[in-house]
């Protein structure tokens, strides 16, 4: 198993400047690619505490790459709908470029209702959107003298520069929150698929039906599998929760905050079922999530268990995104953690087990 | 008088992959910090040799910013008409925080008919895209609940985030090629304004017309003018003709082959004149720019008193922004070049005059 770093900002904008924010975030950077992690990743949202200070992953990503040597760069995620597929493609080949190939491009639907009023986009195109966008920006990266003829975007005769220094591409993800059919177009379209820790139970059968689909459309191999955890560990597990649940809660309550259209009137067909999940999410707190091994939060190898339970319990992951410096945790804390993850868990989770999923 | 370094990539995909060419960049960028450079700049352009290797200025500075420590970083610079505003103010707020406040940005209109024809939009909107787009951006960067409704963006009351790190907003400069109305139009919207060198006396009058402007507005002070320059200096004159010529000609070319659509029946009513401006522009040759001074090719005391030459002759200017490693120019060469204006040239344009211009 690989784990990497997932920078998700949940900060107010009242009480951390985005420059102090991106300074220690880079000061992590450079302290996991000593560490030998596997990737750094952050989002694209807008316009409210929760995600907002990331509208391009690509730019913050485009920084990493500057002060590390290593690390895998992924973004997590870019979001079709907001973006002109030209404009997308385009960036992948630069960032692919300044990052000498490092780069992993995942992308999302969007989920947040303010985000898609503001953009004057409707939510009911979602879907389409999503697989439109990655349609074309799929092929302007593989092909040159791409034209492309869509529902949202058309364009003739295109090559995007620049050309992608991974050929045909850099490896694609896919975001996929809680329904089937999400796990089971990651499968199709033969990219790598990223979620988070559901229920042991409900997280195998998506990831089943993701691994179903994936062979099914004739793809090498069986996929690939990230899940994103909220982590931070010390030298002792009174510690690492005292100083990790009320950091925890204030990032759920700005998720829930976010996402609060949901539970006061918004609804999309694109989007079923939603409304009750965010509904659930807004009744989360450090307890529910600790106990759904959402958040990992303990010594190293409390949070190395942990990463192993599931591994088993849902067929097995091949790739664990940390959320480290979440909300209000003190950076110097968060810094710790990293370090220390790196020092004691990461040895342990390359050397425990092959690759692949062990029987559970 | 400042000097910076204008990256403008016009290299074909098949001649240099991106990679080797930003690797090269970057090199460049840690040189001009330690050499006391005043900024890099760095173009949006699409989908041809002629600067198509950076579609968003944002994620090349991004990285550069992480590479350097004093830079400042300017955008030269990005088109309203191919970006959503609510996506340009967010990506202005990321970068000038990742930078510390280093950020500045420079809108222009785009002229090139087939990124217009790619992306679907009608030149004949350009100077309105321009006009919103700038206003709209300014807007988001300025205040908080911004609500717009324009022609071709509008959104109710958003806060962009993040906010920038500078205060109302990082400095802005407007792009003027060769119209009195673009001079005028950037000094009553008090913005620094970004032109070529032309002739001696069209600039003059052009400038006349924009710090009228400026100070008609109300503005303090005189503005802010950068010229463009191609720069490559050696040790003794004819080295360094021998080795930018062929170099200069290559970009030369690249630029008639870019804007070729202009001579082939490209024509709208928001570019006046255009035609016959790249017909010029496509007869240039190395001994013609060099003629009117848009190439500066010889010893740095060559290149230091041809800029004074200029800057004498149309009012003054406070930034020269120099193309160092343009289209077949060996690395090497640019980087001996950049290093040598560096420690001699940037003296003497420190210390020989005070701020302001010198009565010609």
């Amino acid at each position: 198993m690989e784990a990497g770093i997932n920078f998700f900002p949940d900060v107010h904008h009242r009480d951390k400047a985005a420059d102090r924010y991106f300074a220690e975030c880079l000061e992590l950077v450079e302290l996991a690619d000593g560490l030998g992690y596997h990737h750094i990743r952050i989002v694209e949202h807008y316009f409210h505490q929760y995600g907002g200070y990331s509208p391009n992953p690509i730019v913050f990503l485009a920084a990493a790459a500057a002060r590390s040597r290593n690390l895998r760069l992924i973004t997590g995620a870019v979001l079709p709908a907001f973006n002109h597929p030209l404009k997308l493609a385009g960036e992948i080949g630069m960032l692919d470029a300044i990052s000498g190939g490092r780069l992993e491009v995942g992308f999302a639907r969007a989920f947040l209702p303010h985000e898609f009023q503001r953009f004057g986009v409707d939510m009911d195109t979602s879907r389409a959107r999503f697989d439109e966008g990655v349609d074309a920006v799929r092929r302007l990266l593989t092909e040159e003298d791409a034209a492309f003829d869509g529902r949202f975007h058309s364009f003739p005769s295109t090559t995007s520069l620049p050309r992608p220094t991974q050929r045909p591409h850099p490896p694609l993800w896919v975001a996929a929150l809680s329904s089937e059919q999400s796990f089971r177009r990651a499968g199709e379209l033969g990219c790598g698929v990223m979620a988070n820790p559901l229920a042991a139970d409900t997280l195998r059968t998506y990831l089943e039906i993701y691994r179903t689909a994936w062979q099914a459309a004739g793809h090498p191999g069986r996929g690939r599998v990230m899940l994103a955890f909220h982590m931070h560990c010390a030298p002792d597990r009174r510690t690492a929760e005292a100083r990790a649940e009320e950091p925890v809660n204030a990032y759920l309550r700005s998720l829930a905050a976010a996402a609060s259209d949901w539970t006061s009137g918004a609804s999309s067909a694109d989007y079923p079922g939603y409304r009750q999940m965010i509904e659930k999410l807004a009744a989360d707190d450090f307890h529910s999530v600790r106990a759904r091994s959402a958040a990992l939060v303990g010594t190293p190898d409390d949070v190395v268990d942990r990463l192993w339970e599931v591994h088993d319990r849902c067929g097995g992951f091949e790739v664990a995104s940390l959320q480290v410096n979440f909300s209000t945790l003190d950076p110097v804390l968060a810094a710790e953690s990293v370090a220390l993850f790196g020092e004691r868990a990461l040895p342990r989770l390359r050397a425990e087990r092959g690759p692949g999923p062990r029987a559970a």
